[in-house]
């Protein structure tokens, strides 16, 4: 490593008053550490501490209570403890290539790892996160690629009467390329927002890397925000730093999707794009995959390409909104301008199964044409990963 | 609290397997909680821990020992153990407007604030934030006021071989207006990069409200990665997820200094930019402000604006390079050219103040004109907030 001089010593002390005891707190605990083959070990120094777990969705699930039944839930493991009060876990085998997500528990208090600075927020769990490369995974990495360029933007929406924040990816090249680019919106799923798609889903990387592969097209991605009573994700809105919530108001009643048309003119008025419904794609996770169900249903010309992942079907029963009216009809005029691509991915073991299985069948029924995507697991990022880089490369071409 | 229907819950569920104890883990903790006198409320629930303390940069500051020399570091308060298992620390005044950050420390082990999605990474050290409002920090809250994009953009540096990211603020109204605006570069400090500017100095904010109120110029802002070793932030390059560090090659050794003309080059050619001197300010802290000092020093025809905020002068002794050679002569070449504004910020405690008290004589000893602004307080950055705001309303007049 190289000598610190005084002068710099100076600085690295003066500029980072909290990070003291990290420089000087004797060895510095790597963690995660991942090895060569693939296992991984984590670390907490913790000298008082009784008991250190860790949980993470690379760890075999367990089942959880809830009021509305048993769920897979994350598993725990322990660590065990060091003479140095360092604690310590190592997965018994390799992990398969994965973005994963991991917490400690010490003494039943669930924290994020000291050691490490990469989080993710999801809703209002912050956890650890990180990444084993190979297969798929690779899609997820910053790799040596041109990358596009990802903006905060904020829109008008005359038709809720806000402004509103979305996330815009531009691919590579795009500032002076002059060209027209079609455009893919992207959409999240319940107590998600306009940060989701590019925090827990890499869009951003899975978009570099498959643009430079030459396996998708260049394209727009616009992440809008899907809570219609929401300006922006929390913090970043004029409401402050409230905690962020699941139960926001106008999420699955119509509100949004008539919207959106609003979010389109911005678009097609913002950015060089392929302003005709072959130049349009919409996909969406959970609710997200709801809403365009929806959207493209309503506005019929709008969309050339439609995805649903893990998607919920229909709205709960107390809602009545014009948009959900109908479902039949609307889909028999969607389905007789032939959209060129309608896509259905979903998990085995996602409680959403049924409904979808439900759906296909009303499509079958009369013929509509669209691709299925089953995986393994159930309603999961890992899931909604794989689908964007399934769904991606099958657009505009 | 709105009912939640079976579907709803559903969905609420399995997409937040990990938000699942914050959800039926009893009633929520609330943390911090701002009260309307603006004293605050901590709260932890940690039934098992023996002792709790929170240490933040609203605590009085305690003396702490390092090898070299002994510096002001945060204070910490102990948490009082409620009957509930929850820990809770009141502050006894209220706190003055401003941008706080805290971490608990149970037992001995810093963690962050389970119940607080807000937090800031500085450099290798996560921790939570809050914002009390009033006076000038109002200026670092998103107000309802135009909001202008914020862009994580790739460009290509010929000098330096590499592709680096950037982090660019573009006003509210550039996407449409057709005019072109002037470009402030705005510089981080040792052991930040690009997005240390949009976190810790809530710039975004800053620019959004001082445009606003009609003090600032709408005025593009460029927040450049200074070390030049280092293609972007951690995380963000093809390095993957290494631990951010301080002790980076190639920071204050004239590579980033030198290659400076491409980013400018790249800026000029993306956007619309006014292309002269008088429409180009740059400024930075300490390590940035020494950045600042010595390009706008090398290419004295470049900027009109000059900002040091707490700036590092010279190198290290042990550093030879072109561009710190000379500095009297080169700065009579800058000075004679009579530049808009240099302007020199410093805290009273700042551990460079006497480096730049020498520097200030240097210019006087030659009648070079400058602005002087000096604060409380030392190398933080409370302090570089405020030199932003007062900075940027000189700017582009």
């Amino acid at each position: 490593m190289k000598k610190l001089t005084t002068l710099f010593a100076l600085l690295l002390v003066c500029a980072t008053s909290f990070a003291q005891q990290a420089l000087w707190g004797g060895s510095p605990i790597v963690s995660p550490e991942i090895h060569d083959n693939n296992t991984v070990t984590f670390r907490l120094k913790a000298p008082n501490a009784g008991k250190v777990e860790i949980t993470g969705d690379f760890l075999p699930t367990k089942k959880m209570k809830t009021p509305f039944g048993d769920f897979d839930g994350p598993g725990a493991a322990d660590l065990t403890k060091g003479s140095d009060g360092v604690w310590t876990y190592t997965t018994p085998k390799p992990l398969m290539p994965e973005l994963y997500s991991y917490s400690f528990l010490v003494d039943g208090l669930k924290i994020t790892d000291p050691s490490n600075v990469y989080m993710i927020r999801d809703v209002s769990s912050v956890t650890n996160v990180f990444l084993i490369g190979g297969g798929r995974a690779d899609l997820y990495k910053v790799n040596e690629v041109p990358h596009g360029t990802v903006s905060r933007v904020w829109y008008n929406s005359p038709t809720l009467k806000m402004t509103r924040r979305m996330t815009v990816y531009t691919p590579a090249g795009y500032e002076t390329s002059g060209e027209s680019y079609p455009v893919f919106y992207l959409l999240h799923g319940m107590g998600g927002d306009e940060e989701a798609w590019i925090a827990l889903g890499r869009a951003a990387q899975i978009l570099d890397n498959l643009i430079a592969q030459g396996k998708a097209k260049p394209m727009i991605v616009v992440m809008t925000n899907g809570n219609a009573s929401q300006e922006a994700a929390p913090g970043e809105s004029s409401l402050g730093m409230l905690p962020p919530s699941m139960q926001m108001p106008k999420t699955m009643e119509g509100s949004f999707e008539m919207a959106f048309p609003d979010v389109v003119k911005f678009v097609d008025s913002t950015y060089r794009t392929v302003k005709r419904k072959s130049g349009r794609a919409i996909a969406g996770l959970s609710m997200g995959g709801f809403h365009s169900l929806h959207i493209s249903n309503e506005f019929p010309d709008m969309f050339d390409y439609v995805g649903l992942f893990s998607a919920a079907i229909m709205p709960d029963k107390s809602v009545q909104a014009p948009i959900y009216d109908n479902l039949e009809g609307k889909l028999k005029v969607q389905f007789s301008k032939n959209p060129a691509l309608y896509w259905i991915g979903i998990g085995k073991s996602d409680f959403l199964y049924k409904a979808n299985e439900d759906f296909r069948k009303l499509l079958d029924k009369d013929g509509y044409k669209y691709t299925y995507y089953e995986t393994d697991g159930g309603h999961i990022w890992k899931n909604w990963r794989i689908y964007l880089t399934e769904f991606t490369p099958l657009l505009f071409k």
